[in-house]
């Protein structure tokens, strides 16, 4: 996992991937081509095995980044008479009510804190006091803060009151688990640059069958049209318009390793180790995560900022990445914070050495953490 | 511009790119890193300059291939009350109609042959009888037979007649002039995969600053709004949502060798030699194009297929394919045809070891031509 001298990306996405991932980009690949076309699909064939979705679910390629899956996802699937639930708990969730309001579709926003997770209880709760709500739109794992929302227990609050539940899953498919057979979720969007290693530029949203077959004329949008693009690529095995080849040739060769590595299981071993690592050495050099560790998901730690007011983030973020490691900007609005990636193609060394980097970083900007 | 042994590809893009635009994706960036931003920049400002519009014109990029980008535009610079002359010759400005058509937007056709350019005397003459039309959508090349549309007569008169006019100069924009500064061009949308010789992945709208900025809130869309990618990218000089890194890297190398090699005029220049040099040499085969070479565009050309019952695209494809030449099917639905694109980091060597490759697999299909 060493990465010559480049930085590495403590970020969440676009990520450091490995060089195998980024070598497969030197070839070009023809769109009309046979055998492009079977590396698609054979993609799609691996990340619908990722949700065990083999058997009901179809995953529909896009291009663009995650949120143009997600808007294609809304867009195509949920009825324009739609009224959707987004439990809030970030600028995620905040994007999607976004997105819908665009759209025309109705939308009940379900207010949570940054740290606090939508729970079982009070989006039953929704449902009972609104019961004109068909959907919910639920972020997995909200990147704001990094915390992890219920999903296996909403899913199956869904399926008792046959709701239709969509999944942003962007930053922890591949590594967490999703398991769409279970029932209750019916789409699940994620995206190529994220916890299966690709670069970005694709994303891809796994849908129940019935349902996107069910969902032609929806979306008002040709180009990120779910239902269209997926009824060409059936008709034709191709994409409907020119795709990123490269990108996608790249999430080829990074599902091969995240296959090799040992699936979801090992992949969120690895992350979890990071985490564990980068916590625990933040510790010793003072720093405290925003969340609490019994909803903090294995992927991105928000930590709170120094208040020694010789601390300016952009200055720390230029030391530590002068240091050949690029932190994340916090994301909450309410606290002065910072974030720290746990994914990409790196382990627990990158951890320790990031955080010794941090530490070199504060001493030289003279900025000391309150005791 | 040898490729070792990876097929050519002699498509309308993806195409075939060089060594060093593809090894500029062997580094990972940070989306929120000012050296990447940087980069980002200086493209605009590249592509800016291609098309004279560095005085009144930005330019913004946008995820996703070219028809993302050909939406975008559409759906954030047209009023919902518009009406939209689309000239057609082809399936790209069929594909304008049909986008046109999900926005809601009023269009008028103007119906053209496959082979008839779009002329002043027809549009003049749309605009006398149908004095509600607000904007032109004109395709500059249109790929599907390789058609030239004469662009800056119709700019002049939609600066006459003060008509808005969208340009969708997609496999145009690099290989031929375009001059926004003259007047009468009120956007020009391309993407990174076509003449520019980047790999697929991102477009751009170049449009006149005071149209985007009245332009605010007329986006359906959130994905695809233009004005909010431009006031976002103004303000923090990122991408609104996670680019495509590894796609933009390509293009900023490819943009250096573009202006290396003399920028347009001699990229047009080159793209002149090969498609004269494919012509000439297929025509020795007895192969003959479908346009004529008054409206001919060096870019990609119609070929009338063998009319010998013995041909077969499909095998005949896979018969060039093997000799390492990737062909391109026809797109015409009256005439059987086939495609070879000019376009690309190839010369006239390629091309004539392409024609002795296509005559090769004719003699190994036994494919006759008809004398």
């Amino acid at each position: 996992m060493i990465n010559g001298s480049d930085p590495i990306l403590l970020t969440p996405g676009p990520l450091t991937t490995s060089p195998a991932t980024r070598q497969a980009m030197l070839r070009d690949w023809g769109s009309w081509d046979a055998a492009f076309n079977q590396m698609t699909n054979t993609i799609c064939v691996d990340l619908l095995a990722i949700v065990s979705g083999q058997k009901d679910f179809v995953c529909v390629p896009m291009q663009g980044s995650g949120t143009f899956s997600v808007e294609a996802a809304l867009g195509s699937l949920v009825p324009h008479e739609a009224v959707v639930l987004v439990p809030n708990n970030g600028a995620y969730c905040t994007r999607i009510l976004k997105i819908l309001g665009r759209l025309g579709v109705a939308a009940i926003e379900l207010n949570l804190r940054d740290d606090e997770p939508a729970s079982v209880e009070r989006i039953e709760d929704m449902f009972l006091r609104e019961p004109r709500i068909t959907h919910v739109a639920q972020v997995h794992l909200e990147t704001s803060a990094g915390l992890l929302n219920p999903l296996e227990d909403i899913a199956a609050l869904c399926a008792r009151f046959d709701k239709r539940l969509i999944v942003d899953a962007m930053s922890s498919l591949g590594a967490l688990p999703i398991d769409v057979s279970k029932g209750g979720i019916d789409a699940v969007i994620s995206a190529s640059g994220k916890c299966l290693e690709g670069v970005p530029g694709m994303g891809f949203v796994i849908v129940r069958r019935s349902l996107l077959e069910a969902s032609e004329g929806i979306s008002r949008s040709l180009a990120l049209d779910l239902h269209d693009q997926y009824a060409y690529m059936l008709k034709t095995s191709q994409w409907r318009f020119t795709p990123p080849t490269h990108v996608v040739a790249a999430l080829r060769a990074a599902l091969d390793q995240f296959i090799a590595e040992g699936g979801q299981a090992a992949r969120g071993a690895r992350y979890r180790g990071n985490c564990a690592t980068l916590i625990d050495a933040m510790a010793v050099l003072g720093f405290k995560p925003f969340l609490d560790a019994s909803v903090q998901a294995p992927v991105i730690v928000t930590f709170h900022a120094p208040r020694d007011p010789a601390y300016d983030f952009k200055r720390f973020y230029e030391a530590v990445r002068e240091a050949g490691y690029v932190l994340y900007p916090g994301k909450l609005t309410e606290v002065e914070t910072f974030r720290v990636g746990c994914i990409g193609a790196i382990d627990a060394n990158e951890m320790h050495n990031a955080v010794a980097a941090i530490g070199r970083a504060l001493n030289a900007l003279h900025v000391r953490l309150a005791a």
